[in-house]
């Protein structure tokens, strides 16, 4: 609902950022739809809205190393930063972080307030709507770098958002045979024009034997859970090659059974869960993919709307007819 | 049921050995049981019994660097060496790996024939009761050292007999405290022997607690899963730091339910999943700890008795009144 | 100098196998030229060569897997099989390693004669004069792979045949930039058309602050060290970035003088050196490389020449006027 | 030189804290003495030392999470706070770090200034004389935890202050055997009582021949070089295993010369420079260490003196007869 809002306070050590392009989220998603986790973990009224990129137009007393006029995008995940997890560089797990767009005002406003630990300068070259999507593509990249996987095969169940930045980012890593698990066929002719080389949709007769036979009867190397869905989520351990690697970023719903003793166990694999985006490896890491890989990037924002036609940005992404669709400020309101 | 066998017959990169001790596993006890496992994947008629000692009698003629007289125990999975997993030292995850005592036959007999390079020569200093149990020990050795203890909170759920030696190889590794949850008394207190620092019933209210307190409210490092409990799985997962290890060698019985959501994924945790023994990296540091640490060991081994009072052996281990029981050749045997 | 040798004997576990194409390597034309380190190193008489591809022609008694007719590469490092550093997969730093055309004779023969266990079966899409250069690629391939380059800046010191494979390998893993130091302007030209995107000859003035300018003023992340040229490598610990890691793969003819304090441990750098090949992880890696890339590591076997034009082999690669040269069984021979 | 000094001044992030206790380093002896090295880092004046404990007696207005009364420890490495080091972790290798004592006025003095960001807050348990060397002690863990020591074999190259705390914690975490190279007989000693299993004079003869008779031949596993002295760096390279870890701590006062080629490629070693201390990683694991290791390190705070005889302290390292001298504030002062 879109509303009147007062210009955020800063403090002494904020920023006030005047938003260019804000990125639409699942989870602002689940919100718009106020489900079921929305209702248990949403104190309305929230300005909701994490992933952005604007231009600072003020700055508390404290803060140095950056100046109004200067564009930024912003870490969302907003540690403690005085407990054991923020003194080892590990403020993505703190216990008591706070997420923009979900535990305090976020970034679909004209105006949002952050830290200034927390900006991410924009170079010139990465364009707004690019810049916008830092906070999702830091996610893929998280995941995709927890493990090599140059040379290696590559199975990635999910192919939203996430799923498709993590193709891109795999296949510019050197990945040997990226598979592809996804029943939207929109989506998985996007993971095909971003790299990945066999898609599969979960309904299809044969699948693991397919997936099988493209890894020498062996599984795939590196599994990338990026759906959440429990059946995805057993079928990928089930495929996934003895000492392979698992990395979890999908969210499942509810509890998930699984196979622990023959899936996982017997097999000797590695689990790397995953949450949000190391603080700022994986932002230098996602810098370097938008130098290299921009047109990829680009193909994956599949809409770009200007800001107040916001309900038709969730319309599309709720109908599975988009994967990123970035809401820009447009020239008439700049 | 004790029987006479024919001596095995050794091909020509085997070798034969005289068994000097053996120790009796808990697969063995399931097997003893006849339950539903033994029931799927025993064979009979089967020698069983894969922890031992013994002496070469014989050698196949293609075998060097080994000969008759020396003492050695072995490796008891034995690979089928040309495929990925063997050719890049992960012979423990190959997919057709046979296992002494499981897959064919094994050591509780006077005599058990052996590839020569599954071999482990015994040093002098180790005597045979302790030599017999480097399979268990490398078990445990294996989970310990799949991440680095020292100065580090640890749990462990299980002091059976590997989760004892976890204990003991967690102690000599630098861990700062280790927190033992396991529901036999008489095992507690011999944990408490081998260095646990904190011990645990898992039917005591509080126990969450108190590991909380132990770890500033936060949860411990390191978890060494040894149970198989879905119960203890749960619970250790549940209090498990963010971005944590979870070392798990307990095989569940059944598929296990888990709140990989809340617990896992959300945690930033690492899982790592162990089988066997590392092909012989584990094997080096578990004679070098049988070096520095063999009161401890000794302290594990409750009961030393005559192969032929087998049966007693068993019943000790169902009854929980023995941790690790090494049947051996008595004198007027040998 | 070509002469006739007898067909070499082969042992119960060995193959024998006639050569259908043979790289030239630096090691080679060292000895050819019969400089200091050969003359301390060789035994004479010797067949050279360690990089080949031929069909298995007979087998010993013992061997299983491998059969007449199947075309195969071989690691060329042959380890004692017994020591420590052989039994936890580190046979390429065994002490007693045997090097084919190094310590025994290699493959510029008809026929050569290994341990079944070194094989590599080559399939079918890999033509022999690319299959001729697993043992260098995989130099190459171990040099890269020793520390992840995805998203990361890149210097190359040396682009002879290794650090011109390097480069594709690089490029391939997902380096952000790849930035080359070499002399030979031939070998600059083809580092770029493989991947790199910086070509830097070492006498330019300015160099330094160049590699500076193209890594925000901090150095290059990794530093993959080809040339064994002391002011190569001083020049690059030098250039490499605090926290940096070095991969030294070129053997200097001599003591090398390094600024420790200063370039290396004040830095907190990471050396790795590089020694052969890891059997066989790096050879998964090098044929997947291939199945990838094969237009660009043909683009560095500039030569292919029938066996008897071996002295034009040697010549081309002392005038550095070639990279890689494949002498190859003719069809007339064949 | 004692001299009269205004209380120092701090900015709204700082603290002002009143020493309680302070250690003498090794480079506050350097400086005293004005060496070459002093002459070129050094900006008299300067208020040197930079191992200390005190009390908060005043904080800055945006200071939060500490408060006057509170008993403190500092890292004195200040890094920039905005640049990539310091943004993922790495402020310790921070090009422009400041280092109290060395780069700005230290804490032999009453009172020192320092970012509330820097504090390391000290638990009752630890007492002033240990709570000050929380410096050195965080260098030789950083060192011992750069690479697991437990089930190896360790060389210890020099066993000055940080040496011997290496040894302590080398043992503590598990290290097989821990042999030290040492001249100072007294220091020889002190490693003995803390945990070294073999006490090596450089002059010794046969020196070499007993490290390998002590590792079967093969050398250490891990090398940790306290000493800076190119000949122990050299001598420790030389006696590395294959494959082995050499991590460097020591500052060698010029260029050193390496067989790089006989000693470091061909072994396929790593090399791990070791700077400062991770932030704050390392003050965790020292904490834990001091926890359960409280009487190793008492031992080796072989001096306390009150402030006043510093210059005894001084005295007494350079004569070789202590190890670390605690300088305190004495009951009249307090």
């Amino acid at each position: 609902m879109l509303k009147e809002a007062p210009k955020p306070a800063i403090g002494p050590g904020d920023v006030l950022i005047r938003v260019r392009a804000a990125g639409i989220c699942g989870t602002d998603v689940h919100i718009y739809d106020w489900d079921r986790w929305s209702q248990n973990r949403i104190r309305p009224p929230l300005i909701i809205g994490h992933e952005f990129v604007g231009e600072i137009v003020e700055i508390g007393q404290n803060v140095r190393h950056v100046k109004p006029g200067q564009r930024v995008s912003a870490e969302g995940h907003i540690g403690c930063g005085h407990c054991e997890f923020c003194r080892t560089g590990q403020a993505h797990i703190c216990n008591d972080v706070r997420i923009i767009g979900v535990d305090r005002d976020g970034c679909f406003a004209e105006y949002i307030s952050i830290e200034a630990g927390n900006l991410w300068p924009v170079p010139d070259v990465i364009p707004d709507h690019l810049a916008a999507v830092f906070d999702p593509l830091g996610n893929a990249m998280h995941t995709v770098m927890a493990e090599p996987v140059a040379g290696k095969s590559i199975l990635i169940t999910g192919a939203g958002t996430i799923g498709l930045f993590a193709v891109a980012i795999a296949h510019y890593a050197g990945a040997a045979t990226i598979m592809v698990i996804e029943p939207n066929a929109f989506k998985r002719g996007l993971a095909s024009e971003v790299g990945a080389d066999v898609l599969l949709d979960p309904g299809t007769e044969g699948l693991e034997q397919e997936v099988l036979d493209r890894t020498d009867g062996l599984g795939p190397q590196v599994l990338l859970e990026m759906s959440g869905n429990p059946n995805a989520i057993n079928q990928g351990f089930r495929l996934l090659r003895n000492g392979g690697c698992a990395c979890l970023l999908g969210i499942p719903p509810d509890k998930v059974t699984l196979d622990l003793a023959k899936d996982i166990i017997f097999k000797g694999v590695t689990i790397r869960a995953i949450n949000g985006r190391r603080m700022f490896d994986t932002w230098y890491q996602s810098q370097n993919f938008l130098f290299a890989e921009q047109q990829r990037v680009e193909r994956l924002v599949t809409h770009r709307l200007p800001f107040e036609q916001y309900e038709r940005g969730f319309e599309l992404l709720k109908n599975g007819t988009a994967v990123k669709v970035v809401l820009e400020l447009t020239a008439s309101e700049g």
